[in-house]
């Protein structure tokens, strides 16, 4: 962060929010403090209704937001635009029931937490704020990054009376019931990555499972990988090696951004090769490569964050995103998402099944082109096509004003992000610079619109 | 009914319904049995995608709308359409919790009882029938009345996924949050129609009330009046009167449809006045003539309907609409909404307040043509100018496909009620036609679109 922090420029403020805005029960009427931060001072102000920029929160505190989403702050003074950032429910400061430990204790108190509320506390916000600011008239683009992202144009569809326009970055809003097969979702856009980067390395990671598995199922076999690997921990499983494998893959894939490109760091050690030419210790080169020095690896002990333990509770509820499925030429081992035992195995750690239809129900997806084509309007659904949750992306333009806007080498949500003036390539600037250009024009046709509603 | 009344084309089916859809509590996944049916008859199924007729239920059992409602049946074969008539959540055969006495019985029960959730109770039914038969590419048509009109325009606004286009007839969406002042209300239209039906008569009943309540202050005064308009039961308070007769201009006025217009008939005998010539005399041959020739009036021994109850509980939670609010030249006497007032009533009912502000934040209505003149498409908003719901009603185009469709002679929801060729008068049959070929239009875009994309 610069001298000059924007973050010291937000204020913070809470919201009593109604605990369910869709149900009339009593208990339903509790409320709970929603944290919100506003930034007045590149605003323009009531009188002229210059726009807001509001960044809906998603599965994490809002300050995490604050401290990397760049979007906002880099253009509000060229758009003279108020900008707040709003909390997500159960994340963060904005927690019903008192405190973490009750809102999370079970699904009666759990029940609350999904998307459907959280846009609905979104709306209310907004419409709060502006009545504050006596900025009925103010243009709302709302930015929202991931599933934030997803709530973003989820939010311009069911709240375009709040939301003049929606900037969703990396919003996977089609991978929901079958719109995407599994086969084609998030592992086969990390196996591209990686096999653009490098074939061999590819051919590397694709044949290493298999020797996992042979050397694991001998005697000594795990003692043997828990040497090779450096764990923390003597290995219990080969699944502890085999997941973290999985998930540093996927992590570098996610966020392969420039200027490093954890993808290349990894594939180039993975390639190298310096301390020895067998293919578990070429695999061992590439998490060294990913992770850096450290005194062991795999199975560090790690608490889990409000993020693991919320996101895994809105992935048992309405946002089941299928996340396997890998096709014949996939660099990871064969995986099946079966959706029965995705469902037990929710029923068992909550009480309550996930509802996996719902989000195709409520927000629509399937034959989105034929769906959206002549409704809905100021959508950006912005993609870096590295990034593997681009599977469930919208890609290709919808309409005049629901646009797809790509980066080819771009990562997740990285249009988004703090920029870096020194090294943040040209296609990502431009990326930026189109984004900025579309909103602008949204803008330009609302000022115009209400000039002859004011009339 | 004719011979072969079309009612008997029906089949009755149930879906499982889920009670909450907002909410994963464990009580939220309880379910109930939602009542539909469907007349396959003029289908022209699903391998030509032919569109589906969709009627929403409103406050009542669907039955009853089964008998009056005239729009699909009456254009089913020129569209070669499904039929299906959905019942509202809480009506009819449709109710939670095994029976109406336990799912009445208090907020726990009520809770679940508002226009969201059954907003994504239609969107169930209608996804659920089309995978049935195979129909996913069928164009699904809304059609509502009144607040059932309200309900058809937001499902195309919030599920325009499952639904192509709506039509919304004498639907007050704008009734909600002082969008339309209470004083440009309900009884500012009612008090028009009189006038021009006949300014004496407007001038009587306007003069009436104080007679009324001067009669009532005297000794025998109740009883005066109890003898005069041949109440029932000897009157207790003036305001038993009062209510009747306010309840009886007002129906003259909603349903002031061709061939009788009531409105007419009321001010004919009031104007007319064979039986004296004193106010009060007018106003009971008013009674008279509307009512027919009967042992008694006023207080008639009379049981609460299920539509009653059910919407006493549905405007002291979402639904809440100010029917008060009188002007100067009102025939009404003055009367104003006091929404603390209003709220106290309900929390003493139901233990539990209305939310006021939830429908215009869910559904927006505040500056609607600046928020969706350049989103959503497909609606037909019809009103009849002398229906005093259409106080509340669009009645202005909000775009090309977004449109106001009125009679300025019409009456509530009187285009889709069933049609009677001998007596509907020219501008009735024209207003249908016009609300047809605007459907037409959407279905051949979107016959043309669906080619395209199937390419």
């Amino acid at each position: 962060m610069s001298a000059a922090d924007p973050i010291n420029d937000f204020e913070t403020f809470y919201y009593n929010q109604t605990l369910d805005h869709f149900n009339f029960r009593p208990d339903s009427f509790n409320t709970f403090q929603q944290r919100y931060l506003i930034n007045f001072k590149h605003w323009g102000g009531s009188n002229v209704s210059a726009p807001i920029f509001a960044y809906l929160g998603e599965e994490d505190a809002i300050d995490v937001d604050l401290s990397i989403i760049g979007f906002l702050n880099e253009n509000a003074h060229q758009f003279q635009a108020l900008q707040i950032f709003i909390e997500h429910r159960y994340y963060g400061k904005s927690v019903p029931f008192g405190s973490r430990e009750e809102a999370f204790q079970n699904a009666d108190t759990l029940g609350y937490f999904n998307s459907a509320q959280a846009l609905a506390d979104y709306a209310e916000v907004l419409i709060h704020v502006k009545k504050k600011l006596h900025a009925q008239h103010s243009p709302v683009i709302v930015i929202g990054a991931s599933y934030g992202g997803m709530l973003a144009s989820w939010f311009r569809l069911k709240y375009p009376h709040v939301a003049l326009g929606a900037l969703a970055s990396s919003a996977p809003i089609l991978y929901f019931d079958n719109i995407v097969p599994p086969e084609d979702g998030y592992y086969s856009i990390v196996t591209k990555d990686f096999r653009e980067a490098s074939e061999t390395c590819y051919q590397t990671i694709k044949k290493s499972w298999s020797e996992i598995d042979a050397i694991a199922s001998q005697p000594e076999g795990l003692s043997f990988l828990s040497e090779k690997f450096h764990t923390c921990r003597p290995l219990k499983k080969s699944s502890e090696l085999k997941n973290y494998l999985d998930n540093l893959y996927c992590n570098a894939a996610q966020y392969n951004s420039p200027p490093s490109y954890p993808v290349t760091v990894v594939c180039g050690a993975i390639d190298g090769a310096s301390h020895g030419n067998d293919t578990l210790s070429k695999i061992f080169a590439g998490v060294v490569a990913y992770r850096g020095n450290k005194s062991c690896y795999v199975n560090e002990p790690k608490n889990k964050s409000e993020t693991d333990v919320g996101w895994r509770w809105q992935t048992c509820s309405d946002m089941v995103i299928p996340m396997a499925g890998v096709s014949n030429d996939s660099m990871f081992p064969a995986y099946q998402f079966d959706l029965k035992d995705y469902i037990k195995s929710c029923k068992a750690q909550y009480g309550v099944p996930p509802r996996p239809h719902w989000a195709a129900t409520y927000f629509g997806g399937h034959d989105i082109k034929l769906a959206l084509e002549w409704f809905a309007s100021n959508i950006i659904f912005s993609n870096g096509l590295r990034d593997p949750y681009s599977s469930g992306g919208v890609l290709e333009d919808i309409s005049d004003t629901v646009v797809a806007v790509h980066a080819k080498n771009g990562s997740h949500c990285l249009d988004i992000l703090n920029a870096n003036n020194i090294t943040d390539p040209d296609w990502l600037v431009n990326q930026r610079k189109i984004e900025v250009k579309i909103i602008k024009r949204w803008i330009a046709k609302y000022y115009a619109d209400l000039q002859a509603f004011k009339k």
